[in-house]
């Protein structure tokens, strides 16, 4: 049994970690902390957890959360993490950032696409980056890992077979997401009104989760990868569906797709490659699935993933990587 | 005035077209018919028009029909309009067909995405693809027009700037529909539980829309034109937004791109191009606007477009097409 | 031809205005202002209207709008409504106001559930209340009227009959409105995730609505009536479906409830009294219909009753309104 | 561990039950049945399903399924189930039916509201009633359990305290439920465009859960209970919201009625009582809680009580009744 905080509670992926790890046998939540006045009943902010666990959500103190918790969930809004992560490192923590800050290994790049100075420099190359279906050995003996935005855990696993092959190029990634991913704040361009019966693109050629894409394909690769992402909102909660175009070898066939795929994901408890049809949001939703189907024509492909924003896209993934940081069976608490 | 009669009333199109016309202040509606066994009230079938007109819902009886009314909309399914094309128009009719039955030249092609053979080879030469921005003309001197689909109505629009002036090259087009595209059926797949919080992705490489828009592409270039074109549902009713990749001259600048599509447009009463910003789904929900915005970097192009496919992409289209044959001024009852 | 300025125009009412006074065939906007620091086009702030008026948002600047306009529809939250009356009525325009100022007309009921003293209590007495199904003669006298609430248009729409005949008691009015009843603000409570898949009652037994339901239903009844009115919140946009449950004669008929219903509202163009079947709210959505249907048993009636709360809850009542004061033809641009 | 066979596994409830029964770790699915011709791969059928269980959809075979389970839920259509009921009961088996079926203890009745004679008279007596709040003993000492309809499982908890304590008369329930709640089937009015921003009451009057209702009241109170019960569709998925209406003694304040509450629920593991404020449907979604709130004036109480329809008002309290028979902590794999 791992004792649990979670700082950054009342977004959504902390609200998720709080549902997750609720369920999970090996794990218990000891700490709730974010940014309020004074403590605060979790029944009170939450009425859904009413009853389900006695944790007061209470002001960040590090150094209590240091004397209470193993493991650290930060689920914080990018350059706040920055400030938290020395401390719980120094103390020896388990320490899972959901947040944007350590998953670019270039400084520059992180300023460019965040506007702002990285805060904390010298602990970018400590992270490692939390998806396991690439970095298995080495969150396992993290203490400290980046955990990948949403965007890039669909992206990369729906095409990452593809690139370690060296099968594909012209990348276009047409990413929909349900509003969750926007974060839970007081904006009118999240209000019901504005997302119901409603869709749109938004930061084409400018997103940040591009550098984050290309930096992780790039590794696959081992070579410089260029993709166009495009991300859209549509009208639900959870989840992300990603078209990916680009073009292979036109001899390719779709068995040799399949068979690549199968290979490159046949130890992979959460990935589900589909022979045929193509997998719809629902079939992931609240799971910490990525479904990917495809269907290939002259010497193009179109791959269709789908993941759920909060779960694949953060805090299951999160939770599977304190799996694997604790020692734990890794697919415990979320299957 | 003209006296209109609206075949095929019970689908979502004819709903439309009833809402439309009965807005506009030169045509009367005077038919509705569609498959039912004996005449309804249009109250009882569609109780948001109780009171507000006195026609009743009655058996497709071409004869009546053609006695009753100057101009016949047809908004039936796929190889249920060639059933009475031939008798409306020997009859001196104006016939707007909303069905896909007489938009592809090629009744080879048609067979091969439609999977039956046309049933009325003859009569597609007489049909004008009843697109106004494109074929004005054409359309005020036409008996007979094939309203364009609504995947082909945005996707031609957005992109017939590049097309006709040469610039652009590898064309994606990513789709994403309001579940009205799929017409009002009794089937598992369109339930609420089915569409809502759920999206996908479906007839990839194969839609039927596909050979409809790289005909009018290939008339705007002169030559054969090739897209790649993609359709999804998402969770909303009305809307369509395409996301459409391309690669253009690296060295056309952002205000060359605006500069040609203001010009294309220029004259169009329905088609707004953004000089900034995107359009999101809702600018144009319930109207017969196609709103378009764009961005470009290093020699690639990504437009989004949005129209409301029962509307632009269908009836209010349709009702357009009908003002241009009767030479009514072209936005009357639908602006 | 009016003039018409809309005040407070980024409200969902005022929105609403704008959408139906553009098609509007009596009425021209000539003046929207709301609380902007500098004029901007309406384009940039309602894509939706680009290029379909050629008018700024600007500041509130009475002396102006007195200039350009012969109407004047304020669109204002509750209290800030109260700030121009005075100074439109002694312009002499037409002045028709969507909010709550001046519908109560005790000033000590108002302040009891506005929480505020009346800032106009001299002007109380000069609104005509705005529902032409009640006080029609009256209002196309009037030069100022206090445009009904959402909730109090339906609720006393639908028991009106039945209290006029003296055959109704013991009134629960059970109200589910669509969110657009919340008004357009930046608030938690009221985003897409707040609201889909989720629902609640508000304010029970204490909405401001209450006594301006009672006060029209006590006038109609000559004697004070009270009601039970219990209003949520259902995950849509616009509607308002209200369940009222009352106890009548046991004697009364079906056909006898009926006919009273017939009569009452004989003349009205925009109730509709269903002989049989329950409305759906989509009956009426963006109409200015007020559909009821009823169901009796054992001396108990519960009636339903729909409107779509911005339209005949809000914006096109009060262009009926405008409609019955400047002498048109009542339904003009509205039906 | 006990092995589980789920006859009806395609509709809302069967599902349901397939995703707790995975998590449940004391139940090991063994057969899912239904009305296929031949057998399927669950993942086929439920795509969301791949991978976690190696079960088959197949046809159904009551021998069969004496031979492989020890529990035996019957998720299938009323009448349909009372085919079956007689050979699992002989068989020894544990019979959880989630139909209509066995639910009314008076065949008369639940031939004048489900339009047929009962099929099976002679085992109507054998069923109890599965709301563990009422009958916890008695289920434990069951094997055959009549698992309680969605709006009778809130609305009897709503006001059974009251009820029990002899202090509510004139009760209205006027419940607002997720479309869930209608099934999944092939029909235009359930369609996401029949739903989505639409709402209507239905079967006023007349409801098949209303006599359900009364019945477990009347044994409450120990005399007979009438109620008005009025159900309505609402665009959600999952979720009911009831909203009851009484009279109480004038002088009961509340704390006295909170004080009932809390006593009558005070072992509930999933009954909470809110001392302030309303439950919404979304504090329950997903989950086995009955939330109940509630406001008090002059003599008349407003309980405001929230499930979720599939849940707790189907599968997950089938799942709790298990729990009970078997001997299991009786929140076993559903907290």
């Amino acid at each position: 049994m791992v004792r649990v905080a979670v700082v950054g509670a009342t977004g959504f992926a902390g609200e998720k970690l709080i549902e997750i790890l609720l369920r999970h046998p090996k794990a218990e939540i000891v700490t709730l902390a974010c940014r309020v006045e004074k403590p605060r009943p979790v029944g009170e902010v939450y009425p859904r957890f009413k009853g389900l666990l006695d944790v007061s959500l209470e002001p960040i103190d590090p150094e209590k959360i240091c004397s209470e918790a193993d493991v650290v969930f930060l689920a914080l809004p990018h350059t706040v993490s920055c400030t938290y992560v020395q401390v719980f490192l120094q103390a020896g923590k388990i320490v899972i950032d959901l947040s944007a800050d350590y998953r670019l290994k270039d400084a520059e790049v992180y300023q460019r696409y965040y506007g702002v100075e990285h805060p904390d420099k010298k602990n970018i190359s400590q992270a490692v980056y939390g998806m396991p279906e690439l970095y298995r050995d080495a969150i396992q003996k993290a203490k400290f890992v980046a955990n990948p935005g949403c965007y890039p855990t669909v992206s990369i696993l729906s095409v990452a077979p593809l690139i370690a092959a060296g099968h594909i190029t012209n990348i276009i990634i047409d990413a929909k997401s349900g509003i969750t991913g926007a974060g839970r704040k007081a904006h009118v361009d999240v209000l019901f009104t504005s997302i119901n019966e409603n869709m749109y693109a938004y930061k084409l050629f400018s997103h940040q989760h591009t550098p984050e894409i290309t930096q992780v394909l790039g590794c696959i690769a081992g070579k410089p990868v260029e993709v166009v992402f495009s991300p859209h909102v549509v009208p639900l909660e959870q989840g992300i569906l990603a078209t990916v175009y680009g073009d292979i070898p036109s001899q390719l066939s779709r068995e040799a797709v399949y068979s690549l795929y199968q290979n490159f994901f046949k130890n992979e408890p959460f990935v589900r490659v589909y022979e045929k049809g193509l997998p719809k949001v629902k079939n992931v939703v609240n799971s910490n699935f990525c479904d990917i189907g495809f269907e290939i024509a002259n010497g193009k492909i179109i791959i269709v993933a789908v993941i759920d924003n909060l779960m694949k896209g953060a805090s299951s993934q999160a939770v599977h990587n304190m799996n694997l940081m604790c020692g734990f069976p890794e697919t415990t608490g979320i299957r």
